[in-house]
């Protein structure tokens, strides 16, 4: 939940001055997202979403996602569509960080997402990557598998403060991913971060995703791995075999994986295990104690990674 | 800001299972509020917002200040209005806590008011002290001058720590109030806590109050003098007379204060003033570092009794 600047009426009246949207009508900032400050602004033409570009995501980057959504949203996906000013600018500017109007999508997100679920965020994933084929932009996956090994050398000390011994078998992980991971798979813009929090729903129907600030080129099937620990782990790390179950079958009715892609799932996953574990450790140790965020725990990452050490070799986790 | 607690779907839906509200639509977490969690939630039937209580705000208390909105607004104020489920209850529990759904307001607070926003405010506070006459019910002010300086001498150490003297100073203003505190002036129900984030506006005009939290029976031109502390004055202590004469003037509108209510207005802002100064300075320390609310400064109330105790003998601050 985040907040992290502070906006008055004189910055709203700035900013709306350039778009035709009327003036605000009300204006609350949203426990949503920890990387950026979140408000809910409705003006007299609608609601949206203002979002202010805070540290971490890098303002060259912005660009990218802005247009991914744009070109989602005109091809029919259900993601937030960036408003341009009277001079077709989205990327705005208040109080000195960059800005961006989106429109503001109805629907509930899911804490404790159930198979059916799962089933309607797998195809809403798939939808996702049928859309976002042919999009002309790329962006490194900055937090890929190239990078892990490097990342967790500067935190092994907090690895082995927070559990004895994690950081041997951290190690051993790494050294498993780095001789398995799978090369050469489908690939194209994904959203590398749609987490239960980040899709929303109608009832049991999927509605929206949203939050592509971490969106980049990779393996499609990473994309479905990342969803896979997410959505089919209890927040204590037991598995949920029928979400898992649920979650491919419903990529699979709009998208059906290549054996490639299948066989290579279950690394896929332990790889996205340790993306989230390594991203969770560095925060946690560089997260100061005032910090309007609470650190999510690296452990219950470590929790998975457990999962997928101890499958039996040649046993895949679907 | 605040969300203390995190809802799921189950929760939604076994809340609004007892209402004829329809299905949720959306729900966030709002930074609104910082005693309690807050949530918008808009459902088939129109938009509201969800209030789990949490600490500070004494359980006892919720049925007055529910009953006071409810009073207000059948009497034409402008504020959030409880609803009551198919059994005629207002207070409900969401997470093991008491929790109230209110209806939603629209308009805009503002963080830097100039006088027609002071003006506004004044007539607010009038109209809000009007509708409230005849109210049934009573709640001591449990922050009035009568327990001042038993909190204070819980906070001496905390004060010097912060301001070398300030000890001392914050003794004889307690002296002064305790000598020149007024009685008998006209009372009833006040809000008690309309700084500009409680205060809505659309445009230019006052719109709606919200948080009714700290309201309580007290003399309403302390309400006034409140006012006066948080919206009269810069962050920096500075003091703003052409909005102190402006939100006189424009409570003045519905409600003349009497000779004795005016002549009183000075020292109960100092009053008001220490009323502040005593909760931020004991927050201060009662916070711990890694709370999700960063205390308010102290000092900010700190350097308004410094403007009060250099006011020359026999000048009022209006």
């Amino acid at each position: 939940m985040a907040v992290y600047t502070n906006i008055d009426e004189n910055d709203l009246t700035a900013l709306l001055a350039d778009f035709d949207l009327g003036a605000a009508v009300s204006c609350k900032g949203i426990a949503e997202g920890v990387e950026n400050s979140n408000y809910l602004l409705e003006t007299e033409r609608g609601r949206f979403i203002l979002t202010l570009y805070e540290r971490r995501v890098r303002t060259d980057d912005l660009p990218y996602f802005i247009d991914l959504m744009q070109w989602l949203a005109e091809r029919g996906f259900p993601c937030p569509i960036p408003m341009a000013d009277r001079q077709g600018r989205v990327l705005k500017v208040v109080r000195e960080r960059p800005a961006a109007l989106v429109t503001f999508l109805t629907g509930v997100s899911v804490q404790r997402p159930g198979p059916e679920h799962c089933r309607q965020a797998g195809e809403g994933l798939a939808r996702l990557h049928l859309a976002g084929q042919g999009f002309p932009h790329r962006r490194e996956n900055t937090l890929g598998q190239h990078v892990w090994a490097g990342l967790f050398d500067g935190a092994k000390a907090t690895a082995d403060a927070l559990q004895p011994g994690l950081t041997g078998r951290i190690t051993q992980d790494l050294d498993d991913l780095a001789r398995d991971w799978p090369t050469g798979l489908p690939a194209g813009p994904i959203h590398a971060d749609l987490f239960p929090d980040n899709v929303f729903f109608v009832g049991e129907r999927f509605s929206a995703a949203i939050d592509f600030y971490f969106a980049c080129d990779d393996a499609l099937a990473y994309d479905l791995a990342v969803c896979l620990n997410a959505w089919a782990f209890e927040p204590d790390g037991r598995y949920k075999p029928d979400c898992a179950r649920a979650m491919v079958e419903g990529y699979e009715i709009l998208r059906p994986l290549s054996m490639a892609e299948r066989s290579s799932l279950t690394v896929l996953a332990r790889g996205a295990a340790m993306r989230f574990f390594l991203t969770r450790l560095i925060d946690w140790t560089a997260t100061p104690p005032g910090a309007l965020v609470r650190p999510k725990d690296p452990l219950e990452y470590a929790a998975k990674l457990d999962v997928f050490r101890a499958l039996p070799k040649g046993v895949g986790l679907v």
